[in-house]
């Protein structure tokens, strides 16, 4: 038998094809160059939405996505806004809890740890004088973020928990969060 | 005439309450401390479903939001995911996009600047070499990201090209993304 056959998905993660995509990204380590993309519209005061679907990526425009995905923004009543969505920087909670389950599925099924259950709350503390102008020594960005995870899996308890540490180790979005990235802004006004 | 009446909505933003808003937090400046919430859940594979709702500011729990925002994260086909939602690291471009553009129009607003249009793209530059774990020079999340904004409104070029830098200096995704953050994670198995 082969490996694919011995094992196939595992979490519903198909486990031969992330071993073999590995080995395709090994032999043409050039098709691991990706670019995602994202677009934004103002709709009315602090509400706007962003369409995504294109990007690009092993060697090629993708064409998987045929219909865009749109989400919304907005700041809540109390920040004047119009509660329509949440905010711009609970998306960035999203973003980290996301990052780090989907990896940590993929992980657990590559070392062959069955899941059950993969939960986690995220808290972000934020002191709004930054933003609102009202203080030099308040950063504006969140102060921290805690991300809190609670699984059950086929493992012991330190097993998992090092299913949890492996993905940080891996995650695009911890690294962007934690230790910043260059964003260029530029601005046309046709 | 009160300022009030003389200068509703702009933008649709209420400008009297935006005012209003800032005096209130300079007269008790731990209104300003917020925390935001998320709680994600494991769907299958790299699939995995986000709820927002709750948060706190202003003092007091947050009830304006009486149903949950809901968003799923997936990888796609080419990266052996189920494609079901955007990547996490595509939520990191809708929050920069949104959050800027919140901002400029509040800043546009305050300023009596009145906007017809504004639109941004975004895009993320991102070698997969870093969380497929092939390289160790590689890091894992965006090597960099650009935000191309196409404003039209009421005023000189400079003045709305100086709105989106305003609105850069007071962004909160923005200090997070390109300054990093402290993001702490717990494990637990129960």
């Amino acid at each position: 038998m082969t490996q694919a056959a011995c094992r196939p998905a595992l979490n519903g993660v198909d486990v031969p094809t992330l071993f073999a995509t590995l080995d395709a990204v090994k032999s043409a380590p050039e098709i691991a160059d990706f670019q995602f993309r994202a677009r934004n519209t103002w709709v009315s005061g602090a509400h706007n939405r962003t369409v995504i679907q294109g990007f690009y990526g092993a060697g090629q425009e993708d064409t998987s996505r045929t219909e865009p995905f749109t989400y919304d923004a907005d700041h809540p009543a109390v920040l004047v806004g119009g509660g329509h969505a949440p905010t711009p920087v609970e998306f960035l909670l999203h973003a980290i809890a996301a990052c780090l389950t989907s990896g940590l599925a993929n992980i657990a099924a590559a070392r062959g740890v069955t899941l059950h259950r993969v939960e986690s709350t995220v808290e972000g503390d934020i002191d709004l004088l930054g933003i609102l102008g009202l203080s030099d020594e308040v950063r504006n960005g969140y102060q921290q973020i805690r991300v809190s995870f609670v699984i059950n899996g086929d493992a012991r308890p330190e097993e998992l928990t090092a299913l949890v540490e492996q993905s940080r180790r891996r995650s695009a979005v911890w690294d962007v969060l934690t230790n910043g990235t260059d964003v260029v802004i530029d601005v046309s006004t046709p």
